[in-house]
């Protein structure tokens, strides 16, 4: 019920739970391609494992900590976007997933790019940072079109079934972000 | 950031931590015409006496137990909706209340219309109860336009500062609000 | 253990856990009957299931929130009567259920009777309300025995396993107790 | 509200928070009396502190891990009594101060011993301790009567605002009492 | 990770949670001999059921409530002692086990040898309290080689599987010990 | 009491309540010094307000998510380490500070050498990152001369009072220590 208005085709939706099966349909469509970057996916066998799920997303709304969106485009639920703070510090760490047949129509990238005003403006952000898998060039492309600057490769950052991965780490300054847009 | 869309120029918004400024001074400026018909009026006397209050809106919005919303009309905060669930009865009970300036212009009915339609139709509601207070006519013609039955007078149901208050009960069903609109 | 006093045959006793087992069976054994006016029996099984029961209805007492108390008869438990406050507005609201076998005794009406005087004089309650199933015409006689008006219908206001249910709501105020007693 | 009748002049009676102003002037009249004993007697300056003291007790009831009741006689507060219950080892340990005035006329003995039976009949406790201050010989002088037997002496037992006091021990087990009474 | 070092070969150290497993198998050896003298052995079935264990027993710590230790002797894990504090009366009551195989070689009196000083000196410590099964001779030898007290016994005291055992109470206090070594 | 030896001059403390005033000395002593790196430092005006500290510290460990230990020399405190695990990425971070008459003397180094031991070897950790400001070429020292590889910049990664500071962020995986030591 409660959005953020991208353009009129994108918005970013706070899920309640009257939403559990929608959102599990959406993870369960898409288990292969998200079993290669996500851990957590494994675990949710049914729309019942997201009331959990769904319950924490909003406390941590509550608790000032950060939020997590789905995204919807022409109605339909096809990834997620989080944010996290660190208020000591002014920053926010961004994840994001979409959809096999969603991918490659920069659905990610014109939702965080409205997103990044919003934090840097109404929510007085100074920096925000991306971190991408090492051999996930699709992913990487985001921040990069976003205009983030990669900042280093944090080593073995993840741990993903039986193997570490190594991450890139991104950040975009909230001067620069005023000198881009 | 994330709001409903009631039409071009309304929107109810959940309000953040970073808007407690901006809710402190719709309840400040309207202080005496609230005060008339809300106790918790007296208690909040700066922007930081908010910050706890909002934490418990979005609380209640993560513990499924219902909702508080800030009408935003033309970008101004003009008042509050809030909505409280019972589950175990498929019930749902609204409250509101809007700043002096903008009564009369249809706010409130408009935002409760869509969203009336949205409790019956995505959160699976059956019954609707709005409670006015006895002498206050201009609240009492909100459910009144908007279809509700009146169902009967709550006798001294609400106690302000020094006095007790009769309450007006209306409802609206499911099925009732399928016919009208 | 600790118990209110009625009359000689009558107390309204404070449950612990001791007697889990004793009022598991009141419960049990009027199934059907309770069955038809009251959800939450189909979920109590066996004496461990009130285990957590009667930590709740304590843990209300020491929260201040209301009690609830079962009706000791002859040294019998026959039934419940439950209290919820509202201090904010000085209100109590009152539920009770009795067992088949002990119907038409008067046993619920004079137990009220003196838990009415107790909410109105060392609780300081003003406004106390029942309210009962619309085709209940037995629960329906103890307010109207014990003097409470009719306030109105609050229409489909509780959901039985497969259908609505309107309540009747009746309210006696400290005043009217005054006059009556 | 709730209370166990000892006599027809004793109750022992479970206090809420309605009652603060009373057990608090108890307290306040008995301070010279209770501090020779009690330590947490001069943490309580007004009615207000005893508030989240009441809802501690009750919720010690709530827990199931002891319960504390006022003495109540002739309609007048004169001394409580506290129970704690060790459920593991099936047994109790017990506590209790009368007022000043109320000195020399059997009250707490009384009210121990049908307490006592309680506890052993009803709670299937096995074991009862009591502790006394070693120089308060009135103090000591319940438990003998009511057969229980010295244990030792807990050296240094309680720490009393600049000193040490010993503590002597008693015991009444449940097959004792059965011959007893 | 983190221990006291009684000498070249005792230390008493904190276990955390990737110690479950060294913990468990402590246990499960000893089951028989521990089972005789501990209720909650026959609970503790797989290194899985430490997990809560351990994390309250650190808790403990953090409320600064006690500690409970695991005793390695020459690396091996032969026992644990644990420690309760009663900060209002500035006292503390020690428990202790120590595998079969470990007995009879001192390591539980030259621990709580060393321990009682810190109580004492660092903790501000008064009392300290030990507390064996009556017709434990072994255990009650270490109390006895460490110079407390016999203060009495504690009837009943303990209730295992389906009898009760008396409990002999022994106590040291800060000047005792200021005197014995 | 409890602590980790680094070697005869070195250990490393779990800090419990009755040495709130030693903490709050080293960090009173080192203000300014410290003030230059570190926020919190600030808001520690007395022993007291260490009380709530120590026990976040030590609850931090109870819940397996890290620990914080002063650095003894020579029996005195000079500055303390903090962890932090990510259990899912089995990673760990470091923090550090050391007052500034003990700088110089390679107590960190040596310290963090043992440490980063036990957490590869014990905590099954397979990454550990250090953060050090940019300016503060003492502390990155520490990390460089523990063979940590430089990571990246994390660009106004710390906000102190009323500027950004970039951060250095260095990490050490479990195979390099492995050849290294």
């Amino acid at each position: 019920m409660f959005n953020f208005k991208v353009n009129d085709s994108i918005s970013l939706e706070l899920l309640q739970q009257h939403q559990s099966e929608e959102i599990f349909e959406l993870i369960d469509h898409n288990r292969e391609h998200l079993r290669e970057w996500l851990l957590w996916v494994d675990k949710r066998k049914s729309a019942d494992d997201m009331v959990p799920v769904i319950k924490y997303w909003l406390e941590n709304l509550a608790n000032n900590q950060g939020f997590d969106v789905a995204i919807r485009y022409n109605g339909i639920l096809v990834g997620m976007i989080g944010v996290q703070f660190d208020w000591g510090n002014r920053a926010a760490s961004i994840g994001y997933f979409i959809s096999k047949d969603s991918e490659g129509k920069g659905i990610i990238t014109i939702s965080l790019k409205r997103l990044i005003n919003e934090l840097f403006d109404r929510y007085s952000i100074n920096r925000i940072e991306i971190q991408c898998g090492a051999n996930n060039l699709k992913s990487q492309g985001i921040p990069e079109r976003l205009g983030f600057k990669k900042e280093g490769i944090k080593r073995a950052g993840q741990f993903l079934y039986d193997h570490y991965q190594d991450l890139i780490v991104y950040s975009l300054l909230k001067n620069e972000d005023a000198e881009k847009y």
